[in-house]
């Protein structure tokens, strides 16, 4: 996606440790017109999967899911982080592990917002190690749906989550795909 | 706002402890459709404040701040909160104490993304005790920026929180305030 890329070689800065801090425009001030081009194109992109339901995580992929899911004309689901050792009532749950935050943590979903008739896409502001995306998608296999594919808007084509994800015969649809990136010579995108 | 009192009286569940539980439509999964009304219901009770930002804390403001940004054309921003002691960067901060959770955390926004001549709306899902909301309005105060109002969705109007931000001279638009709620009676809703 054109328009992504170029916002991302404007306004991206590359910080150590592969870095990519896009937090001026994706996810901690959100442009809200980038991110309604963002719904559209994941529009675009899934047309054919009859999706139900966008599932996300929070905190950072919830703007975005929500403007895309005008388009899809579904209700967005988020994944809520919890630290919490006993967690009662009925839901699913699954583990994640932040690189960033150097933790592991339980993602979970209530029973009542996951249905075996669902048809889920899920939606996230990064790809990276792929466990976010892994963690969402044992939630929708738990649950007995259809996990559609993701949409995912900056994919780190360096990292093995891209890899992982698809291996497993998940369709992914990255908007941006970052093959590399230093200070010296600014981001790379795959074609 | 008619649509929102409806919806909360069909679906909401009232619970122990004066929880009102409302995760099948508004903080956990969200109906989009129901956001876009609740997004323009806020642009035509703020539409004489030339808002230039919408601030929000996440994670449950997220969604709803975003939709309705759609309408004011303006980018959001929302606090982050950290639990984290030694937080780095140029970053204004303030406390917030949570209820639900029975702890007090940090809440950050990036100094680039609130400037002086900025006016400020923060939108937000609940307003309970009202420490979210004085977290932010804080943030706001600190950046120099004008606080121009708060737009909440549901008001617990028999908590202290409407009356302390009120009685500060903050214009505060709750679209559905409840005065009671018990599970024989049901949710009154304040005219």
């Amino acid at each position: 996606m054109q328009l992504l890329k170029d916002r991302i070689r404007k306004d991206g800065k590359i910080r150590a440790g592969n870095v990519l801090k896009v937090d001026s425009f994706l996810n901690h001030q959100m442009d809200i017109e980038l991110f309604g081009e963002i719904g559209k194109e994941f529009k675009k992109r899934f047309a054919d999967c009859e999706v139900t339901k966008i599932l996300t995580i929070e905190a950072s992929g919830i703007g975005i899911a929500c403007i895309a899911a005008q388009y899809f004309k579904v209700p967005v689901v988020f994944a809520k982080k919890s630290q919490t050792k006993n967690i009662a009532g009925d839901i699913y749950t699954s583990k994640v592990e932040s690189f960033t935050h150097g933790r592991v943590y339980d993602i979970i979903v209530a029973k009542d917002f996951l249905k075996a008739e669902d048809k889920i896409l899920v939606i996230d502001d990064f790809l990276a190690n792929g466990s976010a995306l892994l963690g969402l998608s044992t939630l929708v296999k738990d649950a007995g749906a259809t996990l559609v594919g993701a949409g995912i808007v900056i994919e780190k084509g360096f990292q093995e989550g891209g890899e992982l994800i698809r291996s497993q015969g998940i369709r992914v649809e990255s908007l941006a795909i970052v093959d590399s990136m230093s200070e010296e010579n600014g981001v790379k995108f795959r074609d």
